[in-house]
């Protein structure tokens, strides 16, 4: 596989020089000055891209499902009860690690290719006389599907329903590249991982908890050690870790948010959405459809495109793979087979996407896929082309 | 603080450049083939370095803390008795761990300086007619007080008392510096991080387990999902990760087994010994003494040194690093201000020790400690220059 | 302007990753054994690529400029006719850098556009009777207008003039990247640089030298110091070097040289006829003509596309480094602005070129040029695929 | 030979991080905008550190040597007479350079170990009633002795003796690292090399000219072509180079510049002052004596130790690389064998000077010098740090 050529798998995504760089460091002390002086601008920094003021941040090593038990288990407490829809593999995965810690988790099927279902949410909750549900999962943007869902309408469900219930967001693949706004839309915890719209290496679990999230922390059973809160707040607060701190992810970390904010995140959430909407020009010239089933559910950062009747979608990303050293995504789960996935997230230009969509249709071409070559990169340049100025103007 | 010095912290330790060059690398695609031929290596060749044939090895994106946790929750139950010693900040800190897993930790205290006490363990062995207790805990090098503990010894003393405990051990600072040998000893679970010996940036929880531990997999009712030992190692065997795995890191792991092996284990050992020998030699010259006990107790990755009655051992620390920019380690716990700490594992050289020694003497001068200025680099010279050939001559 | 999107300048090229590795290395002694060792392989190795066993390969801190100087001033006297062709900016500027160094350059003016014209030059020969001319001058490959020159068919054309010129190539854009070959084509003196076909950073002259130019070092009274090939010579026998040696550019060639070994140098080769085919499937698929007059003069490191009249070549340039973050060729000298110039030499792929020709098209499609957006990119496409895999049959 | 130590050559010197990565860059093209905003600035702090506000300056890819030649070949024309000194192998080199261009050099021979010869210049000055004497050439720090020469009164000097001659200085080892005042001094062309006070690898030629020395182009007569100072100034003018720029040693050179500056270039000198002067702190100790002859002439980037009767300055070097992996600096010319160098410049703590002089001091112990171990180490400790503190508090 050439390192010569973009990925386009939906993370870890492209990192740029600026932030290899940063994460490439000599050792320094971790108990010195220098690292506190480190760490409280990075925390700081995570609070305005994850839009919370009144939460806090925290950093483990780890990943986004290290994040994900971090945030049952500091809040939660086994036999606990919570909420979740299974309708992709990263929302199937957070299920099966909340039951592994023993939480009571009442699972609503929903297909695959649509998002979290509001109104079944909004029953449920209702239907929760006791208030038994200690929380409500959502994935904001199923990576598996390419399908992004309504946090805040989520939140108005659980409001609509007077329930008490905390909402926990996974936003691996959403934050720092799609909107997210966790004050405002409610958010008690949410997640996610250096590698995706952060621009890093893998080995950074993120999170940011609401007040209301930290209250739950004092009885919470879970057993816990390593994601415990209470050792990282308590030593976060005088700049310690309450082990050997990933310095080098944390000082890229530090360039990432300056990266972000320089940019502007507004700018940044426009910039995945030109970048996605010109992929979408190139599946529809290409008469293909996304997995997700409406446009409101499109994600901007990933795209999973269902392969026609009869052709498979992993032999697309082996093909690619080989054939011309370029990485996609594969399906997964229920949709193996079925789709293969573009990642466009992160360090990502129209010029970058245009090598991705074309090689995506010199794979399909040469699969027999009945798409005309050329097509989808030419709906793509139309679009980026015409496009491109007005947010460049926006963006000044 | 300079990058310009070499830090002298028992980790993280100077990263080699070759390692940094291997861990500073373009995103790959962890689902591909890549990523497969990448990973099956590592773990073979970790198995070299813990010198284990019949046990497995996982890593995990983590810290050592990390590794204590997936040994104790993937073999043992909540209720379950384990044998711990408390006789450093770092043993204490195994201890405090288990207890937050639901274990209960039948603790034996221990005078910090000293080692694992094998005749105490013994005979708690011995009295455990019912054979309660599932596991033994040993740190091999408590990093706080620079003491090795004799790991063979525990395991005779496990077997002597005819006791079927498993033994787990904490090889965080020995593991590739310190003569470390998990089948001939007896070890059931040994973990280390990728900051010590291997010479990484820290991010990795690194592992061997015994066959013996792997079928308390099965039995094991500690809640665990992260560190999961079921999914990686069913997983690994595909060449697959249960998430985005930190792939800059095993890239560097690769290397750094490499090089480890390129030298030779048995000469990394003597090199480590020949540099921890040379500040000894200096401490000597000083008329100080380390808070190890006794001389077969003395690290040789960590140096903790006594100040004079009347001194700080902080304040050198600080002082080392506010006037020279060069990074010492200060006492932890009950040691506090009793020692300072010179970590010389990983990458070093004769002449780098020499700069940590001669930095070290400075500082003592300016803090008005009764030492001569000089005389303990003079030492460590004598020693160095007269030991360094043998040693070469045996590694050709 | 991005370091996201590849650059598609002419030189210096795209650097792959392991050249940047091995060029960012720490200061070594130069005077030591180190270098003497890294050294010989280096020029070793040039005679491989340069395809030359009977010559010598010399390396200065310069630039190709710097090869050209040393090439006539280690050879000849001041006074002495040299021949040469005028038609594009290079060999423009040699001739210029000839009279400069007081050489009588008999010229010949060709249209730009064209090649080495090889009976000009036979008859300009026959007719030195009393074989004054010293040294014929060939532009291989012309950078500026994209032409490639038969450089073989120059010798023979000396030949059949029975004239004993030496032959003097500047194979600046050549060199690593289209056939050419030293010895079998009678070349006395060729010359590159280190920013094209080897794919490093600029700052190095690259020459080999046949037995009759090392012959012509004697009775060169041309004055010169730095870049004497007598130092060179005497000091590179015992591996040492006539001033610092820039050591680190030595040590990402010796990496170059065998990354280009381990391609295959006819691999090589190919490729760059592939991608460079590519551009031009393009170019014809948009109805616009390359600046070489004949399909034999293309070369295939770089195309100067001829902008339809009316249009600014350079405008293609400016807008598509300001619009899309994409770097062209802008025309020079008598082409300025009648053409701008795609560079595909280097470390490039078939998906790295199709986001250049992607760009190209956007950027005329922009300014009004009378194109179809996506028709050139789907001419490459269809190139590339069905001619990607049978090139990498023939390479395994 | 490890890079794990720093190097003691002197120069090219200990790389710093920063520096390393800003030469570690992907291409960009040299043609845009990108370029000519980097360069300008360089050109701009490059009189800032040579102390000139009427001069200019400018860079070539080349070194030292490079820009001898320059400086020669620009103002001078062949058959010209200049003055110089022969004290050492680099004056000797730049009068063999100078003898090769055509020049006629009135060469005065002093003792190496001696500083240019103000008193014989002076005469030579007077003598030459004509004024034939073009320029006086005068080398500020003699690498190969350790002598800083008098640049000022050899200035003084040319005025006393009413002389016009124009004044060009070799600042290879001295400019950035020790006091060097271009306009104060009165010097028409002072250069230098990338690898020196300025901590980049090697590879640029480094000048600035006087308006004196701008006006002696025109009348220039020695060819050159490479090297032209007129091509050069035009170009770079509208930011613009004649041939491909060393981009990222610029780019390492804009930042080289900016570290200086932040250090203050007044404490850089008052730096290397300090670790020079423990440098010569452990010779006095060990009983040996400097090759320069007189305090005031001793360097502070380059310590030239004269070894006892009857040992080999060559074997300390030799067995130091051997034996413990540091680079120092053999003797050159007619102090080879007699002398061993020390390099103290560029990227330097105390720290790191101490290690160099730890292990000069094995090796002399190894080799059976009359020296005792630790003595010199002793001696510049207790320097340090007794001078450290002040330093600083100055810098702040």
């Amino acid at each position: 596989m050439s390192t010569q050529n973009p990925v386009f798998i939906p993370g870890p995504t492209n990192i740029p020089e600026e932030l290899r760089r940063a994460v490439d460091y000599p050792s320094i002390d971790h108990r010195s000055p220098v690292f506190q002086e480190m760490l409280a601008p990075v925390l700081a920094g995570l609070k305005r891209v994850f839009m919370t003021k009144q939460g806090e941040t925290l950093l483990f090593p780890g990943t986004g499902t290290g994040a994900w038990e971090a945030a049952v288990t500091n809040t939660l407490s086994p036999g606990d009860k919570v909420l979740a829809a299974r309708h992709g593999m990263f929302s199937h995965r957070w299920i099966d690690l909340c039951q592994r810690q023993g939480l009571n988790v009442q699972v609503i099927e929903e297909e695959w290719g649509k998002g979290a279902p509001t109104g079944a949410f909004e029953e449920a909750l209702a239907a929760d006389r006791n208030h038994e549900i200690r929380a409500v999962l959502v994935t904001h943007n199923e990576t598996a599907t390419g399908v992004r869902s309504d946090v805040s309408a989520v939140r108005r469900a659980i409001d609509a329903a007077g329930h008490p219930a905390m909402l926990f967001v996974d936003g691996v693949s959403s934050i720092a590249s799609m909107d997210f706004r966790m004050d405002e839309w409610g958010v008690d915890i949410a997640i996610t991982g250096s590698q995706k719209g952060f621009m890093l290496p893998a080995g950074l679990s993120i999170l940011a908890i609401s007040p209301k999230a930290k209250l739950a922390m004092a009885s919470a059973k879970c057993p816990r050690c390593y994601f415990d809160f209470r050792d990282m707040l308590k030593l976060n607060a005088s700049g310690g870790f309450p082990y050997t701190p990933p310095v080098s992810l944390i000082r890229g970390l530090d360039r990432s948010i300056c990266m972000l904010e320089t940019e502007g995140l507004h700018n940044v959430f426009a910039r995945h959405f030109r970048i996605a909407e010109g992929v979408r020009q190139a599946v529809s010239a290409w008469g293909l459809k996304l997995c997700a089933k409406e446009q409101k559910l499109y994600s901007d950062t990933v795209s999973a495109i269902v392969v026609p009747s009869g052709f498979d979608g992993t032999r697309v990303v082996t093909h690619a793979a080989e054939k011309y050293g370029v990485a996609f995504g594969v399906g997964l789960g229920e949709v193996a087979g079925k789709v293969f996935r573009i990642g466009h997230l992160g360090s990502m230009t129209d010029v970058m996407a245009l090598s991705g969509i074309a090689t995506a249709e010199m794979v399909m071409a040469d699969l027999g896929f009945p798409i005309r070559i050329g097509s989808g990169v030419a709906a793509a340049q139309e679009y980026y082309r015409t496009s491109c100025g007005s947010v460049q103007t926006k963006a000044a």
